[in-house]
């Protein structure tokens, strides 16, 4: 292909979106696709300094907004830096989260302010929205007993927000398919890892050639 | 008094705004008030890692997007943990630099947009604008001048380009004082730094009891 793709993975805590993105990666590349796998906030130096300061346990005196410009920061840099050359140079960009989780959790579920979080992620992104978002939509209560499963993941500052805040945040990701219902499809993560990595698929295959 | 000021000096590179400041403040804790000296980032822990990675020189792929976001969030936790609650315990706050920086730096000179980092400047701040701001005005000519030791060295095309550049700054501090009027008192900083002390005086003593 002569222009690449664009493809984000959003969803709350515990939806499977690292495990389902491992398979989603291995098939495509599988399949002699030319495939960057990326997540935000992070991938390249300066947002993972960011990322740093965002995600610093001791940082109890952070607020809100600072944190929602931080995010646009490291998004903006991120874009600039890794996404949108891997686009031009023809690649399918796989990444975990972009401007929705903003939306979702600090516009939304921070109650900052839906369109003032849009606004400064408008400045960040520049009008380059994905071409495609998988919205890993999973029951809060299934998606926080999964974590709990796996000891082995680090716990950072928001693993440790209450049930509700994740309530509200799956309110929010329905705030944001309401305002792209084109771009934004919704998977149902409260199954299997085998049943949502295959319903990923299925919307993948609408703008990637995959023979099986 | 109640409820405090917030001050902010603005102007271009050897405009002579730390010097002054030195003095006013000197002048008005003689006068026994209590005063609050700051400057962007002023020393919080986040604002200074976020400074970090800003200034960092090893990163020369920072995107001016990026940069404006960092200033504006840098500025947000600035004013929420150091500027407001100095306000509220009755203090004046003199600050060297606050958003009307990244309207002429970011927005004009460097050509991002005036209205968009205005945008993302007003999610930082809220409405919590400086009672009363001064921009020393300096001729590029005069401010380069005096911050270069070497004064009988010729001008060479860096300097001509420094000199294009930070006209661009005194074009764009024009601009923010036509969008606030009121707001902002010109200060003719091409004059002895005792005259434009002067000049500063005489409009911060519009706010602030001071006998001499």
């Amino acid at each position: 292909m002569s222009k690449g793709l664009f493809i984000t993975v959003e969803g709350g805590e515990g939806a499977g979106k690292t495990t389902v993105l491992d398979r989603i990666e291995a098939k495509l590349l599988e399949e002699g696709l030319d495939v960057v796998r990326t997540r935000e906030p992070g991938g390249i130096k300066i947002a993972e300094q960011i990322r740093n300061v965002i995600l610093d346990v001791t940082h109890t005196e952070m607020d809100s907004r600072t944190e929602a410009l931080l995010y646009a920061a490291a998004r903006r840099q991120h874009l600039v830096e890794k996404v949108l050359p891997a686009i031009d140079a023809g690649q399918i960009v796989l990444c975990d989260r972009f401007i929705d989780s903003s939306l979702a959790y600090q516009g939304y579920a921070r109650q900052i302010g839906f369109d003032e979080v849009k606004a400064i992620n408008e400045f960040a992104i520049e009008g380059y929205l994905p071409d495609l978002t998988l919205f890993f939509d999973v029951d809060p209560k299934v998606g926080l007993t999964r974590i709990d499963l796996d000891q082995s993941r680090e716990i950072n500052r928001l693993d440790q927000e209450k049930l509700d805040f994740h309530q509200r945040v799956r309110d929010g990701y329905q705030k944001v398919m309401n305002v792209y219902p084109n771009r934004i499809k919704r998977i149902n993560a409260n199954l299997s890892i085998d049943e949502v990595f295959t319903q990923a698929m299925k919307e993948i295959k609408r703008y990637v050639d995959v023979r099986r």
